[in-house]
């Protein structure tokens, strides 16, 4: 395990030709980039990659080296296009083979008659991997050193963060605030970059929004300090309240 | 513009830190690959990165070299997260300033009172860049080289890609049929990889799904050769029927 970073930071690699051809939606980034806000890690790159051996190998072995944690997403089921166990284990020069305890969970979850070579395969990992426990469908995640390989299956994936959440020493929660105003983004823009400017390590983003025809702009305000958030809220609040702009929600 | 290319491919970078901090779902990619599939160029890499300039400068310098085709999404509105025509211009060594054209296009489009600074904002880009035309909202993007630069919102994203439809010099279009089956993966995945064995050009993948609390698997089986895909299916419906699994629908 790594030590108790103060800014500790990850990168996910979401591994699958269904999500490169537009067959599939990615909700996984979401869902592991919200659990890691809480946990205080900021997520700083995402890559999608697909099922090819080689790709698997560079990425991984590209990334693991720039970030604290490494996400993985997808490829651990049993057909032919699941890769990814066999190709982490090549890219930190392990064996693949059987791991003995994730084989005992699979032989004790299904029927004897049940447990067929795809199920097995499930069980092939890289020795020395640590298994992440799947509360859900029994085959496991696992980790190598800094690589967290977790599956495709949002529901899967999601049931499974919660027992990694005692692994990830993160930093201070990650904080946000947004503000809604009824107004456009070039109205705000030379005002809402003096606030940015004052506030050089707060995180200012501005995104426009269309909702049941009428336009908007969202402004949200990131940091790990609650007070810094405040004091910058209300700075937006002051130039905002001078340019007579209205607020619609705040949460 | 690039020689028209037998095996034409892509990579998108996301450029955006809501995408990267879970608040906005990204659906750009789905657009983009559907798009990219139609016209025969195969997206091969996703890059989500942070507003920052240094990681868009690296993120393009180094993907451009790798790809026939980069799309970035994100950063070229009016405010100060916006970056990416600063980054590009600084990427490609260009001169980063009002566009004549692109001037021109939004001073056309706003009333004199309404151009303020940060519409005009949007007009710069780096000199030699090629606009690419913005039917809902004028300002457009913009391609330097092979790095083609589009806004995040997905509705003006995707009414900007049909006029890209000429620049791109894809291949065949790629194909794919679906083949869902009321079946879990394990007990296809030996019959699977050994269709997969035979047909080496051809792209299989196996997805679980859940649907109304009821399992299956969809097969997708992609090409671009028609009939190699036909004599696929053929092989998998052969196994299929062995098996005794029901076929729950294709398209």
């Amino acid at each position: 395990m790594k030590k108790a970073n103060k800014k500790a930071n990850a990168a996910i690699i979401i591994i699958g030709n269904e999500i490169l051809s537009g067959r599939t939606q990615d909700v996984n980034v979401v869902s592991l980039s919200k659990w890691l806000n809480e946990l205080g890690v900021r997520l700083e790159e995402v890559r999608i990659i697909p099922d090819l051996e080689d790709s698997i190998i560079n990425t991984i072995n590209e990334v693991r080296k720039k970030f604290n944690y490494v996400f993985t997403t997808g490829g651990i089921g049993p057909t032919h296009d699941d890769i990814t166990s066999r190709s982490v284990a090549k890219a930190f020069n392990l064996i693949y083979g059987y791991h003995k305890k994730a084989y005992e969970m699979l032989e004790n979850y299904y029927k004897p008659e049940n447990f067929n070579e795809g199920r097995k395969k499930m069980a092939m990992l890289p020795d020395k991997a640590e298994l992440i426990f799947n509360p859900s469908s029994t085959a496991p995640g696992f980790i190598v050193d800094n690589v967290y390989c977790l599956p495709g299956v949002p529901s899967i994936l999601e049931s499974m963060l919660g027992g990694l959440n005692n692994k990830i020493k993160g930093g201070k929660k990650i904080l946000s605030k947004t503000i809604n105003l009824r107004t456009v983004e070039s109205e705000i823009a030379l005002a809402l970059e003096k606030v940015q400017n004052k506030f050089k390590n707060i995180e200012i983003g501005s995104y426009p929004f269309f909702r049941q025809g009428k336009i908007g702009v969202s402004v949200v305000i990131r940091s790990t300090e609650k007070n810094l958030i405040k004091k910058c809220v209300n700075e937006i609040k002051n130039f905002i309240k001078k340019k007579k702009i209205k607020i619609l929600a705040r949460k």
